[in-house]
């Protein structure tokens, strides 16, 4: 059976202002020292596993031009452009009808666009363990990372018995607590749910049609208009009408048959700028530099600077990032709030800087 | 007898990069909310007390059209260029010789460009009490700043008994380790030593020609040349051959008839960017917030901006300053280190940015 993959790039990654905006967001920046954006190492990771005929990228309309710039490889006609944000189960409705015009069946990957890998190798191979789970039945897999610390922001996913690679999924829980998610670690029987999901368009299919019926028929409609003068219409329509529903609460919680994957491939959601320290080598003061900088005295600083020069003297966990029209300067306690500059522009109707 | 005075505006201010720059130092910035340089401050501060053809501005030659622009009311040929950079003394001597040219003798009021007065009438006032001590006999008179704190960064007048409005000087200390300055400030005996002075031109060119003989000969070799067409070259023969020395131990530390005016009229050298949040004022969150600037949750910060937009989030006591082509985020505790920023320019041959 044909491997197929559906990259989910729609996000807006507001976290990362203000190097991503509204019109370029965290997917289609490069956040590493290669210069490759997220979502370009998102497919690089995947050529070995599936073909690039096989890849599929869901996104925002507005973003169709960076995906085709980015990512010349992939078919225009993989490009599929949703008319407004819906989550993640209209997303995957929508790509599981076009892929089906295609293929009467086939193992779906699906993939966020704006993750890193740190140990490609293991990645493919946890892949590889999942699809051979994902043939047998109507089995949903999903990749749970192997935690290595309480974190409070990530949903959780609690496994029992052990089926051949995969283990059972008994619930999906969302973002604990801190005393929480530290009994979580202690137990050994929770992985993060990193949104990483392989299955057949069959099994997808068949839990949509039960589960969440009104996307199911919407993403069929949208399906028989793919490669037709009235898809354009057809998609505004079915799709804005389409409920806001992540594939999570929408599918993964009620449906059978869902099993994990541990993995340990050094996976990193690149959340917020804190990220950056993770994900590139630091200074011997622990500073994270790029661009035009001179740093005195300073430590454990992200500095993230173009051609104009960012001088840092004396300033200690903080981040700094530097762009044409705006400088950003934040704690490393703050990374959530950055979201609050961004609202901050809109209340004051300063779009272009969003 | 008329007043004259002579202000001091060849400094470098290297301390408000990047703001203030090789080609236009402190004196010529602003750095308070009404929008007037330091320099225009200084002037404009002065003119109840003398006349604008009786104002000397002694600066370097680079700077020349910048005080021409800034200070328009003031005669050209009140604007005295030195070809070099050789501390207080040349630079008194230079103008003590050129205003002998135009009055047989005057009291010479001066000043630093780049200080700032809280309180205009006292400060007036404390000139006045100075100017009636310096007609008697060959008196040199030192405006002394009533301390507030043990500051380590100035040094001190140790004031004797008094004599009318002024008391006598027993000697000048250099900058106090703060041990030191607490025991300064405990006994009331020491003022804060201010840079600026009071006298008669014949007093000072007495003191010169006593102490400092080649400078006062080489001064009025210049004073000589003043407004002939060899004025040019002799100034630079002359001026290039001074030792560099400051008038407080060229003449002060040795010279008797010495004299300080305790004055309280909010003095502030505004020596560093921490000065700024001193001279304006600051927000509930104590910030001093200019430009385009969004805060979020930010508290105890100074940001300068300007057109470009600076969000700041989450941090405290740091300092921000923007400028075109060059960003400065220091830590309130490292305001001094902002000149080792410029030394790493200049080591790294980046002239346009120092």
């Amino acid at each position: 059976m044909k491997t197929t993959a559906v990259i989910m790039a729609g996000g807006r990654g507001e976290r990362f202002w203000p190097k991503s905006r509204n019109s370029r967001p965290k997917q289609f920046l490069s956040l590493t020292s290669d210069g490759q954006t997220m979502i370009q190492k998102t497919v690089n990771r995947l050529r070995s596993l599936v073909d690039a005929e096989d890849i599929y990228i869901v996104t925002n309309s507005a973003y169709i031009g960076l995906v085709k710039e980015q990512l010349p490889e992939i078919p225009e006609e993989n490009i599929l452009a949703e008319p407004c944000a819906r989550n993640t189960a209209p997303c995957i409705a929508f790509a599981s009808a076009v892929i089906s015009r295609k293929y009467d069946d086939a193992v779906m990957l699906v993939l966020p666009s704006d993750h890193l890998i740190g140990f490609e190798d293991m990645y493919i191979s946890t892949l590889k363990k999942a699809i051979e789970v994902s043939l047998i039945g109507k089995n949903l897999v999903t990749i749970g990372i192997t935690p290595n610390y309480p974190e409070t922001g990530y949903g959780y996913i609690n496994f029992g018995s052990e089926s051949g690679n995969a283990y059972a999924v008994d619930r999906f829980v969302e973002k604990p607590d801190l005393a929480t998610a530290k009994e979580y670690l202690a137990s050994g029987k929770y992985l993060w749910n990193s949104g990483m999901f392989v299955w057949k368009i069959s099994s997808i299919m068949a839990d949509l049609k039960e589960f969440m019926p009104d996307i199911y028929e919407g993403a069929l409609r949208i399906g028989e208009a793919f490669g037709t003068d009235a898809y354009n219409e057809v998609l505004e329509r079915e799709f804005t009408a389409f409920t806001s529903e992540s594939i999570d609460f929408g599918i993964m919680e009620k449906a059978s048959d869902i099993y994990t994957i541990p993995g340990s491939f050094g996976w990193d959601d690149v959340g917020n700028w804190l990220a950056v320290e993770r994900i590139n080598e630091v200074d011997d003061a622990k500073n994270y530099i790029e661009g035009n900088v001179i740093s005195v005295g300073s430590e454990r600083t992200t500095i993230c600077g173009g051609k104009r020069l960012i001088a840092a003297v004396g300033v200690e966990d903080i981040i700094i990032v530097d762009t044409d029209d705006a400088v950003l300067v934040c704690s490393k306690n703050s990374t959530q709030d950055v979201k609050k500059v961004i609202a901050k522009l809109k209340e004051d109707g300063i779009s272009d800087l969003v």
